[in-house]
């Protein structure tokens, strides 16, 4: 099994930015926790960040035939990009949406998702955890997919 | 570690209900998976349903200073009820809310929770599988709490 | 065949409460009218009154794998409960929605309904003759779908 | 006593049009039906239909003084007709808004009646039936307003 | 000067329909009290009503080059009706918008016209004078704008 | 009979400001040709302009007693100002709104007023003649009234 | 004079419940106050709470007949039931509405209530007082209402 | 291949009525143009004109079983007509919508269109070329349909 | 303990102003007896009324160093004045909003206060008895503020 | 080159009100230093507060054909004052809005200005410098419109 | 004449991403047909395609002073991208708008476009021959601009 | 003092674009004089202009630690970009925000900012005066940040 996670905007500077709201822990970090969290469990793991919602486009279109599925943290563009609504169903993958903070507990243009309606699951606010969760929640999803 | 899942309206017909929906798992298997997976973690978990609003109230009540923290699929409620979300801050628990679907899938009625802006997290879609994913996100939440 | 008469919040007032606005019949005479209706017709008819939301949803559940449709006047309940919505759907048994008065010609938070659009049909404002109406059209729609 | 049975836009295509929506009874047959619906009740009937708002407003006109009520499905003007709502006050006639369908269940566009608040009542969702049941409900609403 | 009172649907009833609302003269009255108004100011006035709007545009087509402005009371039409405006803009005449009731004192939907932001002026609540004073009012306003 | 002229804010600059918009004619001409247009027809004209809200509440209160209706202009206040609908109100007097400009072919702030649902009749967009059919439509009223 | 108070749902965790928000007074106490200060005025009172609405709703039917008028805190119920609402309208006693904190100043979907256009009376942020003040309040109006 | 075009209010006056929005060409040079151009595809064309809303829902019923498509300039009923979609889906013809201006650029009550969500395509802005090019979209889109 | 009451726009007009709406006591007679029941618990009032808003902004502004507190009826500006808002909160006084009649059985406009949100506490519907159970919460908020 | 600063409702409170939001400096000390910074550029600059609407409306007539343009901090009139407006246009004389504060992080009612789409330009956030950055421009915006 | 055709985000995909809804064509042969179109009447068209919102924006600064015209389809940014609407109008280039689908019939957020109010035409629902009408639109429309 | 200056969309295109909106001047100009400006008053600038998103996000993520303060255009992504919004805050830096017309006279979609309540402060409506005014705002600002 290989899975794609995707980090959007402003997700480089975890660690740095507002840690009261988003945590201590840096992008890198996540991503070695995941790496190993999802090789324990025989899955192969893929990252990648970016700041451009159109290079958050390119690297779904490349996972196209190659993933099993994707966790999509995607930031700010959650709330105002249908390019990447429109790239993930274009890809046809199943996908979970996840964030780190509680969103409903945030300014109300963070309130709508343009992804949620298509995703496999959504979780938000458990931290970092969130990515941990959503990981086991898509491999149990994809692993219910499988023919006996 | 004391917790509690609290099950809504119309949960008791799980397994008989819409199951291309909500799936083939009777609430009892539910519970009584979610009961081990705590046990596994040193967690004393117990369960309560009810359709009626009240109930949940009185139950959530009887919580406080008993309970650690909340697992809560409130159903239907959690669209129209104030009276649960008072209740959840008038006892001052953590609680994380799940649902089976996806309810940004629904319809919009659906999309709002009155409960969501003052949980932990929130984790929906993933079937019996979202009461197990938060089960693990609160438990951790709170061990993140913990005095080292 | 075995129908179900449901009668929501506030109309064990009928026959006291604002006549000029509900009439002047008791809900026993109402009951009593409509068994003995569905009787002629060789139907078998059960009432059920509550002013409990929970109680309804509850009634419903064990209507299940017993009734054959249902009549129902959730009352106030019409406009605010996505339970009894959601009950009704659970049980899947075809119901008709009826009002006492015309809903449109009052307040507008009394025009929405959160049931009406799975309802075999709506009828409103011809008094304890809505209730008859109601049963007349469930026997003929229930009639129609029986194999020849 | 004498009803008119008004039948507005498109109807005339019923048997021919969407019959998975509206059913296969003609508007001849529905016509014919109610006719003797009515005469076995001792009423006389008259139908008219057409696909122009001003001729049913004119036709409206021309039930005043001679009519006693009118059973209406307006079809699409239902939603969008004031000049109808206005001809029916105008000559102060009981009526009861009818529909084929369960207009709740449609678009949203057609769940507003311009005519609802002012009828007496209003049934939908019972197919052909829906103006039997209506026309039940006018005679039973106009014998209760008589005179002793 | 040539001008043109249009009645639309409805207003044939004057006198009959809701007196406490409209008054008690007929349609006739008015136009004959205008008529002789507008004579003692040399103006030769063409009176039209129907029920239909494709009958109004028609009439207002026929307007273009022989008549130099239009009174018009639309009644529900006032509220629905683009082609109404169309005809009037597209044959590019001035017109008075007037109303026998205070609309503004009336349903919501009474509130808005199509017609009103492209009016030389309009009035309402005046009873049939609401006719006599848009007379004059466009008498005077075609009398401004010819050359001295 | 005593009526009363009133002119809210700003329409002291009449003559001087956007002449394109407003026309020509002063205050003082538009209430001279007013008071001789009331003479004409017995009828004692007082009027009275501010820029402030307060002195035309106080204006209005003074009117309670001595006058038998007004003609108001309020200005900009037409839009904002719940205190001068008030005033009218307490006074008990009918009163025509009017306006110089059109102005439902204005700034949609300008399309609603707090008074016009408690006003006799209203006129807008014919000019300073708004205010010259304003005082007959309001003398007409008020004469039929008057007992026989 | 017999009065009723009814407190709705969380009223039970007065004293423990978000102290800063709600204070320090437990229910008890406020009830043994405003039985005292109704004796003092020779009202007699009875106090009842309850988490849920169907035994409020069973509550307030039970007051009629028996009782003058009703002092509510319906809590959060105060912002979703209308059969609270139905309730009280179909007993028809005069009660008057009132709220321990400034609803005002707290979350939007707190602003508004389902009866207050029906009470006598709305009294919010005074804390305890509020009901004293309520008290106060119901007795001066029904003395008012007594026949000289 | 038969097809036909339809033209809603107002359209009659074409090259007469604001020139500089709706271009110099008569509806009747439109028309032969469009008949012209269909005959030169081995299409037959049919072309009618109505300002009556009915009347167009009576051409369209006419069209059931004779016609393959339908090219159609509703005019104002564009925005206004429930009927004409009615009509349209009632005799399941396939059809395009166009408008001779840019609706998109116009007053906003031009941007909603009854009709645009069950017509094959929709062109707007480029003048009478816009049913020249809706013609060939019908052609090409019929002709994509045929059987091999 | 320096109190001060503001009386807003049209409050001069009570007992002669729509007594079924406002009662028949004099503003004189209230602001005595409230000078009275104020004196009776040893606090010094100030009563002030005005038409005019800049009147009551200087007002307020003139009771910063002097008064403890403001009870204030602001009128109709309670629904549209920022103004008075910022000059309470300018001053830093603590104030109770009071309104004779139940605003919230009135029009919408009159649902919405620009004060409440910042107000000690809100009452309305008891006549003149707002004020006094007004100026009684306001004394005993300010005395719970007191150092023991 | 004369220009004129207006101050409206509250603006004289400066220095004691809310120094954390709106800081230290007195309208006095703000005003000299404008007149200092004008002098500077050989502008002369007259200052004027008042906390009433009508007044600031006579101060904008007063500087018709005496100053060259205006420097206006409405306060809380920015945000309800369409008779400001009128008064700013009627006189036809350039003006920068400026607030001390930054509105749009504050109420969403202070989001929206009645003033600036007809603004030379608008500055907000800066305190006392948003009047000292507000002149600049205007001089700025002046000169850049003065012959060469 | 020299032209440019735009393509949005995900148009890469055609051929591969929903075929059910966006066609088999690929978008090289859609490129290819244009093209071939384009020559036959004497038209040199230029092709590009990005997923990134910028680089569609710098591809239209490079096409002024070069390009006659545009013809763009720019997908999920159609609803989204304001800086595209302003890149279009910055280089003052006629354009039109095209979808493949009808994007009328697809979920309400893309029944808006950014685009359209400043296009010459809009034109969608005919799959890949949206482009090709598009590209017959643009011509007829530019060579009518043409001097004589 | 490090200061940056950003510009966004289509800002490159000063000059050129617009010239009656946007002025004559080219961006390198104002970046020039904005530079000499800045070293008038000891402060060093550096400017940056991107059309892409996600450019002007890494570029303000380069600015955390550097910069002391940051001066922005964000052009129209101010109206869409919640990414740029979460950069700024993500660097903790100071703002100001600044347009060159006065967006609250253009269309209702430039009236909102995703970035403005988090600014400094806002100027806009000078053309390149609106730079250079909020640069010396922004010194001003950070100026008195300063410890003394």
């Amino acid at each position: 099994m290989q899975l794609l996670v995707l980090h959007g905007p402003n997700l480089n500077l975890l660690g740095r930015r507002e840690p009261g709201l988003y945590g201590v822990s840096t992008l890198e970090a996540i991503n070695a926790a995941l790496t190993a969290q999802a090789a324990a469990q025989g899955v192969d793991l893929a990252c990648f960040h970016s700041n451009h919602e159109g290079a958050l486009v390119d690297r779904i279109h490349e996972a196209a035939g190659v993933c099993d599925g994707i966790v999509i943290n995607a930031g700010a563009y959650t709330h105002t990009s249908i390019a990447i609504r429109d790239a993930l169903l274009g890809v046809a993958l199943p996908f979970v949406e996840v964030h780190l903070s509680n969103v409903h507990a945030r300014e109300p243009f963070r309130h709508h998702s343009t992804l949620a309606d298509r995703a496999v699951g959504v979780i938000c606010g458990f931290g970092p955890a969130s990515y941990s969760l959503g990981l086991d929640g898509l491999v149990a999803h994809l692993r219910a997919q499988e023919p006996a």
